[in-house]
């Protein structure tokens, strides 16, 4: 079973909690908007969205930074996803 | 008798309970935005909608994820429909 | 006496209770959108609306769904209408 | 005396409540949007509005529906008129 | 000293009561919003506001109506200004 | 040590209150959008804004009249500075 | 390990009071927005962003002063981070 995003949305899913400690990042909560490391899973096609040209930049395997106010959340086969649009993805982090 | 939905606006119904557990999907509810999962059965014709060319993706037999907040609930001959425009779909289950 | 609506705006009668019933249609009626069933009566011509070309899909005849939030109501000659957008149609039922 | 309106504006008179009962319209009012009967005795010139060429479909004489919360009520040579936006205008009574 | 209003701004002065005694005209408040009668003593160049062309259609003298809650009032040299954009101007009266 | 704004944006300096009163400009504060007077001091370089392209009107030296609920205020070198988008200067005053 | 922001965002670190106290720069809260200054670290690629070109004018170095409501703060190696879009930057200080 699989999840295929339309247009510019992406499915991410979250690094476990294990996996921030070792590489060392604390993601800090704040009142106002909390981002949150994941891992792409999914990527829409792009294409026409409201209008404009959206290319998708992101691939499967990219770690990104994005607001957890963004998207929505999903459970599949037992696993937690958030889908959400490209332009909700704040940073890639390498 | 049949809904004929506008523009880039689709039909969809609810997958029964049942099937959601037969297929290990779970749907979390939170307070800020309810995905659900719904299978399309009717999808309007696309065009120009707000002065923007909208490509209809979907075909009827479609198995997506919403958000339950988003379009508006009808009852025909029985049976509980969701109209919706295509861009609140977020994603394709296959 | 005639209403004639502007530009993309159409006139509907609510289609009466009793044809509701016999059509097995049920309307239900949620806190956020409370759709309708109605006939449309009036079309307006189209034309450019907020810079934009809006061409008429519907005719007089057609059976509609439509949000009760939409709109404005009317009362001609003892009989109420709503005047609303073509764009808060939702559906054509056949 | 005379008020000129500027861009896609039209100046409007309601009609006397007495007329009304004689043509057998009756304005219901809502909480909603309250639906008005007036004469359209000015019309702006129309032209670039925001953009967007406006061309003005009313003229003087005409009898119009409008919300009563658009436009701006005035008063010149001791009768009331109200200035407001030409698509603010849902209708043409005939 | 001389307001030199920025693009599509124009500066009013307000009519002196007096002289709306004398020429009939009465300006009833409301709750909702309150027109108001001035005369215009600047004319900003116009050009490009917002990536769109604004035309200036005013000229100094025009006597105008514009709503109270539309602009900003400063006092210059003892007298009180408003300065505010051409399209907050209702109409002119002639 | 100097600002350089960005785009569109101005650097402005309030102008000291005993000049305000030599020059007899009294700038009366209302519950709604409190003028203020102020010299540019620093001119942004234009360019394409939010994707239209914004020419520099102001110039450095020049007494204008904003919002006082505009731009940002900050302290360089121990004197106060804002930091404000051309568009939302009201006027020059010369 | 690096953040590399997508799109038109930048990755800033907070200057050191220590070293504002040198510079003499004093940026005062205010309940309305607080500025804030900062050392630019990473440049996103730019490119069409929301439909229109946006070209990077900031580069690796640049001190800035933008608004603390600005952007989502993330913690990376035991450093805390601000990623924000360019329009968010206000100014750079030389």
């Amino acid at each position: 079973m699989k999840i295929r995003p339309l247009a510019d949305r992406v499915v991410i899913k979250m690094v476990e909690a294990e996996e921030k400690t070792k590489s060392g990042i604390v993601l800090p909560g704040s009142a106002k908007e909390q981002p949150q490391m994941a891992e792409v899973v999914e990527v829409g096609p792009g294409g026409v969205v409201d209008g404009k040209e959206i290319k998708m930049e992101l691939k499967v395997g990219d770690k990104v930074l994005f607001s957890k106010y963004a998207g929505t959340e999903v459970k599949l086969d037992g696993q937690e996803f958030t889908i959400l649009r490209q332009s909700d993805i704040l940073a890639v982090v390498e």
